[in-house]
C-alpha cells in the first residue's frame, strides 16, 4: 500500500510507485485517486508540444531551474510517443534526470504512450491528477507533436506552449494538425538560426486570420457535435479574448526564457480570473467528468470482457455464426452494471 | 427509413444515405447495420495512408481504374483530417468524384475524421462493414498520415499500403509514427523524382533491421497490454510471414501501378490463406467485437449523460464539492444496464 500521507509529503518513492500503479491500471490506484481529489486543483498544469528536434527538452529544463529558483517545486510528466507495435521509447531516460536528481523539489517521470486512450487519455491526466494533489507547484507535461497527443494536451493544462524551430517546416504542421488553435503561447525555439523572425512574422499573420474564426465554445454545442466531443478529443476551455503570445527563445543559452515565463504567468492570470466565473469553471468540472467517465467505461467494460472469460465465449458465439457483434456488445454493455 | 434491397443493390442515394446516418450516430443506423453483417466479410478492404503530398489521390485514382478494368466495384472511404476546431476540410470535395460520377461501379465518399475515436475508429468501421455488406468488391480507406489515423487503419483493412514521396523526410516520419510497422505494401510514389532509389533502398534496409523483431501477436498477450490495446491501437493481425513488398510507381503517368496491382493481390491471397486458420480467423473476430464493444459503450455512456440531462446534475454535484469525479463516473456506469 501507499500512504496517503507520504504522497502528500511527495515522497519520491511512492510517487514514483503511485505513477506505476497508475500506468498499470491497478483498482487500487483509483482508490487512492479518489483519496487525492479534494486536495488537487492548486498545482499549474502546463502543456508543452511541438515537433520532435523543436528543442523541447531543453526548454523544459531551463523552465525547470526558473521556477526553481522562484522557490517553487516543479514536477515533469514526458510522454513518450514509443511505437504502439514495437514499444521501444524514442527518448529513452534523459540526462537531465541525473540533472536534477538530488533536488528534491523536482520529480521528472517519462511514460510510454501508446495511441489515444491508452496514452495521453487514460494515464497523463491520472498522473498530473495525483501530482497536483501531492502538492507539486507546477506541473509541465512534455508531449512530442506527433498524433493526438498534442491537441488533447490542451484538455489538461491550464496553459499551453508550442514550441517551434525556425526552418522545420512546422508552420505547415501546425496548420495541418490543429495546433495552432491549441496554443496560449507560442515558442520560437532555437531563435538564433536563420528565420526565426520569418517564423514569428509566419506566426503573426496566421494568428490575424484565425482571429476571424468564432470564440471556442463551452461545450454544450450542437448535439450530435457534443456526442463526437465525447467520443474524440474536446474542445479548448480558456480565457475569452486571450490572444496567444509568441516569444522567441535559445533554449540551449537560456535567451529569452525570463520572457516566456513572463508570457506564461500572464496567462495564468488570466485563466485564474476566468476561473472566477460560474460558468467556466462548471464547463471545467464537465470536461474534467466527461475524461473521466470515459476511461471508467473502458476500464468496466474491459474487467466484464475478462471476467469468467467472457470475451472467449463472445468469439466462439461469433464463430458459430448465429448473430452478430453488434446485438453482442449491446448485450455486454447491459451487462456491465450487473457486475 | 433505408430499404435493404435497396443498400444491397448498391443504389448510390441509399448508400449516401446510410453513409450520413452512421456519421450522425443514429439508431436506426445500428438496426440496418445488424441487419447487413451476414452479407458482410466479401470485400477486400485496402487501407492506403501516407503523408500529405505523398500523391495518395493520384494513385487511388489510378486504382479504382487498374480495378474497373478488372472488372471489380469499387468504394473509397477518404478520411480527412480536418481540425478537430476549425472542422475545415483539408481535401474538400475531389475533383476525382465528377471523373467517376458517371460509373455506377464506383462509390466515393469523404468523411471528416475528430480525433481518435470519434475519428476513424467510430465512423470509419462501420461505413467500411455496411459497404462491404452492400456488395462492393474492392473498397479502398485513404486516411492521411496525421494522428493515430494511419495505425488504426491496419485495424481494419487487410491489407495497407503505405505510399510515399522521395526527398520528403517521409522516412523518418515512418519510424516515428510507427507506420513502418503496419504497411504490406511499400508505395515509393513520384519514383521519377531524384531519390526514389535511395528511399527504396532506405525501405528494405529498415525492414531488414525490423525483421529480427518479434512476430505479432493474436491480441491475447499480456494482460495488462491487452487492457492497453482496448484502450488504443490494436496490434496487427496479418498472414505470418509476409515480407512487406516496395513498389515503385509514378502516379500521374499510371507507371509501376500494374506492379502495385500485383503486389496487392500477392498479399491478397496470402491473407485468405491464413484466414483458413480458424484461430486466425478468430483472432479477427475478437479484435472485431472489441472495436464495436468499445464504441458501443461510447455511445451508449453519452446516451445516459444526454438522458434526463444526467450530465448538468453530475456537473452540480461536482461544483458543490461533496463528492468526487472518479466516484461520479463508477456509478453512472453501474447505472448504465438499466437505462
Amino acid at each position: 500500500m501507499i500512504s496517503l500521507d507520504a504522497l502528500r509529503a511527495r515522497e519520491v518513492r511512492a510517487c514514483a510507485r503511485l505513477m506505476r500503479w497508475l500506468d498499470d491500471g491497478l483498482p487500487e490506484a483509483r482508490v487512492l485517486l479518489k483519496q487525492l481529489y479534494p486536495h488537487a486543483g492548486k498545482a499549474w498544469l502546463v502543456g508543452i508540444t511541438g515537433n520532435p528536434g523543436a528543442g523541447k527538452s531543453t526548454l523544459v529544463d531551463g523552465l525547470i531551474q526558473k521556477f526553481r529558483t522562484r522557490g517553487q517545486t516543479v514536477a515533469v510528466v514526458a510522454v513518450d510517443p514509443s511505437s504502439p507495435f514495437s514499444r521501444g521509447a524514442i527518448l529513452g531516460d534523459r540526462i537531465r534526470m541525473q540533472q536534477h536528481a538530488l533536488d528534491e523539489g523536482v520529480f521528472i517521470r517519462s511514460f510510454a504512450t501508446r495511441g489515444h486512450l491508452g496514452g495521453l487519455a487514460s494515464t497523463t491526466a491520472d498522473v498530473v491528477h495525483a501530482l497536483d494533489a501531492m502538492g507539486w507547484d507546477v506541473i509541465l507535461v512534455e508531449t512530442v507533436g506527433v498524433g493526438q497527443d498534442e491537441v488533447e494536451i490542451q484538455n489538461l493544462a491550464h496553459t499551453t506552449l508550442v514550441v517551434m524551430a525556425p526552418g522545420m517546416g512546422d508552420e505547415i504542421q501546425a496548420i495541418k494538425a490543429g495546433i495552432l488553435e491549441i496554443a496560449d503561447v507560442f515558442v520560437v525555439n532555437k531563435a538564433d538560426r536563420d528565420g526565426a523572425d520569418r517564423t514569428v512574422r509566419e506566426l503573426q499573420m496566421m494568428l490575424e486570420l484565425g482571429s476571424s474564426v468564432e470564440e471556442p465554445e463551452d461545450g454544450r454545442g450542437h448535439e450530435s457535435q457534443a456526442r463526437k466531443d465525447f467520443a474524440g478529443p474536446m474542445r479548448r476551455l480558456g480565457p475569452r479574448g486571450w490572444r496567444p503570445r509568441i516569444v522567441k527563445t535559445v533554449g540551449l543559452t537560456g535567451e529569452g526564457l525570463d520572457g516566456l515565463v513572463e508570457a506564461m504567468l500572464e496567462h495564468k492570470k488570466a485563466y485564474q480570473e476566468a476561473m472566477k466565473d460560474v460558468d467556466f469553471k462548471k464547463a471545467l468540472l464537465r470536461r474534467e467528468f466527461l475524461e473521466i467517465f470515459r476511461r471508467t467505461l473502458l476500464q468496466r467494460g474491459w474487467s466484464y470482457l475478462m471476467h469468467e472469460d467472457h470475451i472467449r465465449e463472445i468469439v466462439e458465439e461469433l464463430f458459430g455464426g448465429k448473430t452478430d457483434p453488434y446485438t453482442l456488445a449491446e448485450q455486454a454493455v447491459s451487462a456491465l452494471g450487473r457486475l
